[in-house]
């Protein structure tokens, strides 16, 4: 990466139209336009190259990031806080707790009280169908008036880091990583795309990445092809939008339960386990009552479940099938991998360890994408600002005789 | 607020003899001049509006600011990190957990350990009469005698975020909120504000917010009303130091056991529950045997004596009959609002609902009181610095195009 | 501290030899040459001579400093977080937990993940002999590899906070503060350092104190006596470390099983408890088969173990002995002082007492000893940048009027 190329990314960027991102929400990638997805593809690359050629982005002097978990995460507490250390703010987390259920006045209230100083705030809630985009709704609504009623002196804007319908952060660095690895957007028509289910021991994993992947992917010409057993739907809201992207985007979305299938001719495949529909909305009622001892009983009931399907598995003889027999292999990470984090998994170790390298790469693009996602819903001119900060050239890091 | 109101301010500031807060800690409001606490007010209003017009008032580049709480909070954690935030200092918490009893070489060796970049330390340690203004005022001599012997590079100073006697932060927020519904201190003179008992089921807490009140409220020409059944006093010390203010500003501290009275013709209301004086006194004298168990048992008994009390509520038939039925309602947050929070409580829903944006502001003034708090003790010239952190306009956030 | 010495230091450090740490890790001090121990002293104290005289030593606008700890540990926390900020960094802390045993693909993974914007990662891992220092040398290898397969933006280095083996940034605070205490390296050649066992009834301490004082202060001319019951034994590793220095620098390194016999005559005492080496190598199996009672077993037996040894006491007695009956008394703190924070301990509250002012700034050495060895570790050409910071003069903290 160097400066011309990364002028030429602000010139492009500076074409799109996406001026509704700013003071905006980014909460579910289909209430973007595609020109507010390609802004974000573009200001996250901007922002890692600005990172490579040692050229600071903070464009606050100060302020704060609250990050908002409702589930404990190390990886995604340090992608939010990587977003928002370059971009100049701190990070101040909130741990609510899961057992913790959150009433509309508590919200409101908790919401405002935090929300003094902050720019941002971060949101993970997945665990509960019905619940955690709904939950991030209302805080947005709470901040919202907050600020037009003069208390807060700034409209923090949300950013969703996983909830019960979307992982946009996830399927959009995902996205990413599909654009560089084929070279650009243009080469992705007509590829094939496996999301598929895959046998894990370990728990009831939410459903947001495979309904990310088939609500983002399904918009760049790609035949996305949606593969899992009986029992293991995905919320029919999202298929009716990747159903509808397609169509517009003349590819394809179809369904099998066959993995086989699935990876017969693909591309790049996704597989990756997540909990039963059923047990997940049984999950919600549980909840909602706070029979915690009941969710343990179904978390085992579940797991019982998973091992009906232990031949769910990414092997290499699946993996000779695809394309070439070199499709890409894709995971959002931890994967459950047979024989080294458990005995029977999503992936066989010698699949997993071919692709380690693409792995990483894929996760690497997450903290810039949630910078992206913060930088246009806070800044009113996103070209102008990024521009003024490559000319300017503040190093991030001192290494040079600069006197 | 513009940058010419800003300037009026600083100038305002210019005039006022304050300059032995600096380097000083801030513990007790009655340990401050008036015209220590006209410029705190001044410098929060300051600090705020060169927030709204997006300057920055970072004074420090480096440095941390040390959050020292025996109790969890959530929203005082999120103030003094906000207020840190706004000035430069990065936060770094020490939770020691309510159970460590701390004797006085661990005070004094762990305060200097945890203080070698620290320019400031705010505690939280309130629910121990006898405990913790102690307990502030010893880390206070500790990091003070590191500093004169060269064992600090400064001298951190002290912030209470609450303790036993005193909320300094809480009461002067509260203040400032009550001089701008007002439009101005002098508008107070004669103003009548009940500071009385509520009910709460939820439990026993500190006598600091309504000792704080009674404790500043009565230094500007109101007449303060102190309420609560038998039982609830505050400690003598601080109903001494009210007695004390109102003479020498010729307005009056009186008391009653009845809330009615107490509301009646009222312009500024303050309901909320504290523990009974003498549980507040066995809990620390369990606490100093260690006595946890014990202290469970109080806690349940303390919770049944208020529900001796339950017709302590703030009803909308008791706002009704203050002056002209609309007395301004305050509280600390986060109350016990009755059929949302609790069956019972300290508020009426309908009350309460009136009064949220009201509440949400008098909460909003807090980080900018404790930035004030923190600025007034670290900064030699405090006016020649905000002037010149006014003149050269450095954005908080970059947002216009810069080149 | 004035700008004409700092001057002087940044002449001196641009004289010695290396270059060699430049994006290398911190791990083990015999792995240094004396010239990088000597560039590491000197850029401690021109960090902290800069703070002196108000001067930001910020070299990163945005990045992350990473601590991994094993163990919960206020004060290593506290340093790593103090050296962090003073360069510009923020610190995420990631806790692992004690009870979880990382293998290798989780350690490769959870290394990267968190390292997008790291620029320093710091571990502390002491509590079993063998794994400590390994597993800091796969998260180096992990992100190292990282780095060059272009995951990373910049390979992030390692600082040792404490391992199995060696305690680093508590030998080299330690040296140069008995650097500072005699007046210079070369008032150091004859004298006599004592590191002896003490008796301690809290728990079993870890080898790397001492064995990192004798690794260390070994190099600098002094006869290094090491004193400890049988059974308390120091890894033999460390002790041939020790030996080769001696050699290699004209002094000496013996070992003596009478706490009496070290004391007498020395310059300087450092009496301080570990474990029994055969407890600690059976703590490593215990856990290695993750049976954490045992473990609990095995720390009561040691502690009656350790009782045998109630008589290895620092007492007033004992340090009359020493030379001119005021040896410099040391200790990595928090200290078992009798009588103050348990009944029979490693020192007498006399002695503590004594000490308190040189031990405080003992360890006030050790946020400038962790910023060094970051700084030396990520700029290429400390002593220009180190000039370039003291000509531009940026103020720590705005105080003065600046228009």
């Amino acid at each position: 990466m160097d400066a011309i190329k990364i002028k030429g990314m602000i010139q492009q960027l500076a074409k799109l139209n996406y001026q509704k991102m700013y003071l905006d929400d980014f909460l579910l990638t289909w209430e973007k336009s595609d020109d507010e997805v390609g802004a974000t593809f573009l200001v996250a690359e901007i922002l890692r190259g600005l990172r490579e050629i040692n050229i600071s982005s903070r464009i606050f002097d100060s302020g704060l990031g609250i990050s908002l978990f409702r589930d404990q995460s190390t990886r995604t507490r340090f992608s939010f806080a990587s977003a928002c250390n370059l971009l100049g703010l701190e990070v101040q987390d909130l741990d609510e707790g899961k057992s913790q259920v959150a009433h509309g006045e508590t919200v409101r209230e908790t919401a405002n009280m935090v929300s003094f100083m902050a720019d941002v705030i971060g949101i993970r809630d997945d665990m509960y169908i019905g619940k955690g985009n709904t939950y991030m709704r209302e805080v947005s609504q709470a901040v919202k008036q907050g600020f037009l009623e003069g208390v807060l002196e700034q409209r923090p804007t949300l950013v969703n880091l996983q909830c019960d319908i979307d992982h946009p952060t996830q399927s959009m660095s995902d996205m990413l990583h599909i654009i560089n690895h084929f070279g650009g957007v243009d080469n992705l028509k007509g590829k094939k795309l496996a999301m598929t289910w895959a046998y894990s021991p370990s728990y009831g994993k939410p459903l947001s990445v495979p309904q990310g992947i088939i609500g983002l992917m399904t918009r760049f010409g790609m035949d996305v092809v949606l593969a899992h057993p009986k029992g293991y739907e995905v919320m029919p809201e999202v298929e009716t939008v990747a159903h509808s992207n397609a169509t517009q985007n003349g590819s394809s979305f179809t369904k099998t339960d066959s993995m086989a299938e699935a990876f017969e001719g693909a591309h790049i495949v996704y597989p990756k386990s997540w909990a039963p529909f059923g047990a997940m909305e049984r999950r919600t009622n549980l909840y909602g009552k706070g029979d915690f001892d009941g969710i343990d009983v179904l978390e085992k009931e579940l797991l019982t479940k998973n091992a009906d399907h232990k031949d769910w598995e990414c092997t290499e003889k699946l993996m000779a099938a695809t394309s070439e027999g070199r499709a890409l292999y894709m995971h959002c990470l931890p994967a459950d991998i047979s024989g080294v984090s458990c005995q029977e998994g999503e992936v066989q170790a010698g699949v997993f360890d071919r692709y380690r390298v693409p792995l990483y790469k894929e996760a690497s693009y997450k903290p810039y994408i949630i910078a992206a996602m913060i930088l246009l819903s806070k800044v009113k001119h996103p070209a102008d600002t990024l521009n003024s900060i490559l000319e300017s050239g503040i190093s991030r890091m001192k290494s040079m005789v600069e006197i």
